[in-house]
């Protein structure tokens, strides 16, 4: 992650931690984006000595206090010391009322709190900035998401990145049933998404459903229109898991969010499904995604107009049979559109 | 639900709210857990009538309002009204200022928002209790969850009832392989899920896992004892979900939590589910399905102490597949018992 953000700095493994050396914010702020991190600090190394960490820990004091702010000093010791955690606090702390005017004590609720930690080596810092927690990115194995760039499926692909799987994302193009506003949108997420990503080679595959969907509308009675459309979309997902050594596939659907998100037609489609289907989101409210996708920095460009699916018909079913589903799609040849669909895939290098 | 815990007053729906009459803070409480609330307020009820709707924010500024506190009016007009909101803001914020010492106007931040809405009535208020948002309980059909009382499955049963849904909670019995704390503990945290149920008929389902058990310790090889105990707790959930018209089960499953949350196993458990599995923790951290165990009220009791099961291997497979599972289970007559389960279900009252 750090190389692929030109950030070509020696890392370790601390004791408990993951030192990188030569650190600026910038390195700080890669790193807690990196799933599998609690928090990524910012820190000054200096030798474990009583003297020098009174020293820093009141240069880095004056550095950042300013007239008025209240502050604390939390020290902490790992391994033998010659020195208790509350002389370096005591003698930080006398020293830096000493030297800045207008600060004051706070134990309770400081504005600012200076962190000192003596190991082998000692560590100075005020600032901590939380990571996305999880597992390393690939280290659950692989994931398929449908990802249409909307609000919801970014969300629920970063969900389970953060988990640790490494997601595909698979954009279904359903032009010329939408515009082309629909496909800028999903390459510019997925662009997003990928700052997330730690490997050099990073796609967005796009799986033609246009001649699908022109069948659909052909074939299909207009109730059933989006269920088939999306039992094809599922099916297409799983070919490609299994093409691809994914162990399941993941949606963004939230039970009841729009009309035809129902328990019974998440049924009628999953009825399609030959492998596991992830829904991160499918006990969330709305605000809980939108809160979410603020966070990734995708909500901006989700939210960007886009022209709705010309096909949906005005009465698409909210209630629907897997049996009635196959009805349906009797005229068509489902086995011979998935293996097209899969053959005709196209990449976006993001 | 207000019948349910005794509160008889007459509801009715007013201009795109539920008005609860003759309530106290007591009945407000009641109905921030129903799901499909927003919020819930205590307000106050007048005349819509310019001087009575001063004089009342000035009546509950006076009782809320402490010295050396901020304060801010905001008036909302539903439909033509005889005065601007602003006149109602100025005029009582005048008035507060005149009657009360050591208070002031903060617009921006206020310690106490008074609310006044204006509409055939008037609504005065300055306290909105947050509702769970969602679904009216039942709402969206039937889930059937799989539940042990843990932190986690109450939780996931939590949201998906949240969503809609009529969720039955089914609790595997695994006695003699854990201890009877661990029934206890089930029953303690299904009666506080309970709260949450407006039916005045809820109730845990019980089904007897011990037999299965002591089979599967006789003629599962140890690798895939825990898998296979899975596997049977599906099978039984998804028959119960068949009998009961259930469209699904819920599980608190959530990726790479515990070294047997693989995505390897769950596929091969998944295998044997006949109707879709939620899983709303699956994305989540620990820190989230804490805080939300916190938020429900059940965190305290799930973290009660239980034995862990007995059966547990030393090396259970964190990497699996269907067909070894499946291999695994040859010596088990897998339809008969789960038949011998669903039959011999038992239902504690909640």
């Amino acid at each position: 992650m750090l190389t692929k953000r030109g950030h070509d700095v020696p890392v370790r493994r601390g004791q408990g931690r993951i030192v990188i050396e030569d650190s600026g914010v910038d390195v700080a702020e890669t790193v807690s984006r990196v799933f599998g991190v609690a928090a990524s600090i910012p820190a000054v190394r200096v030798a474990n000595d009583f003297d020098t960490i009174i020293k820093t820990v009141v240069e880095v004091a004056t550095s950042v206090l300013t007239p008025g702010q209240t502050f604390a000093i939390d020290c902490r010791r790992v391994g033998n010391q010659e020195f208790s955690s509350r002389e370096v606090e005591v003698a930080a702390g006398n020293e830096i009322l000493n030297r800045l005017g207008g600060v004051s004590v706070d134990l309770d609720e400081p504005d600012v709190t200076i962190h000192a930690e003596a190991r082998d080596v000692a560590y100075v810092y005020h600032r901590l900035i939380p990571g996305p927690r999880g597992f390393p990115f690939g280290s659950q194995g692989r994931l398929v998401a449908l990802f249409s760039g909307g609000i919801d499926s970014p969300v629920a692909a970063w969900l389970m990145m953060k988990r640790g799987a490494a997601v595909e994302l698979l954009f279904m193009d359903q032009r010329p049933f939408v515009d082309d506003a629909y496909f800028t949108r999903a390459v510019a997420v997925a662009t997003k998404l990928s700052a997330f990503v730690p490997q050099e080679e990073y796609h967005l595959t796009v799986a033609p459903m246009g001649v699908i969907m022109q069948l659909i509308a052909e074939h299909v009675t207009p109730r059933y229109i989006c269920i088939t459309c999306k039992r094809m979309m599922y099916r297409v997902a799983c070919s490609l898991a299994d093409r691809d050594g994914a162990a399941g596939i993941v949606t963004g659907e939230c039970l009841g969010q729009v009309a035809s998100q129902t328990l019974s037609n998440l049924k009628t489609i999953e009825e399609t499904a030959s492998t596991p289907v992830y829904r991160p989101l499918i006990g969330m409210e709305k605000l809980d995604s939108i809160a979410l996708a603020k966070r990734i920095g995708t909500y901006e460009l989700s939210s960007s107009a886009v022209s709705g699916c010309s096909l949906v018909p005005k009465k698409p079913a909210t209630k629907s049979l897997p049996v009635h589903a196959s009805a349906a799609e009797e005229g068509l040849d489902i086995d011979g559109l998935v293996i097209e669909a899969i053959d005709n895939l196209t990449y976006v290098r993001l």
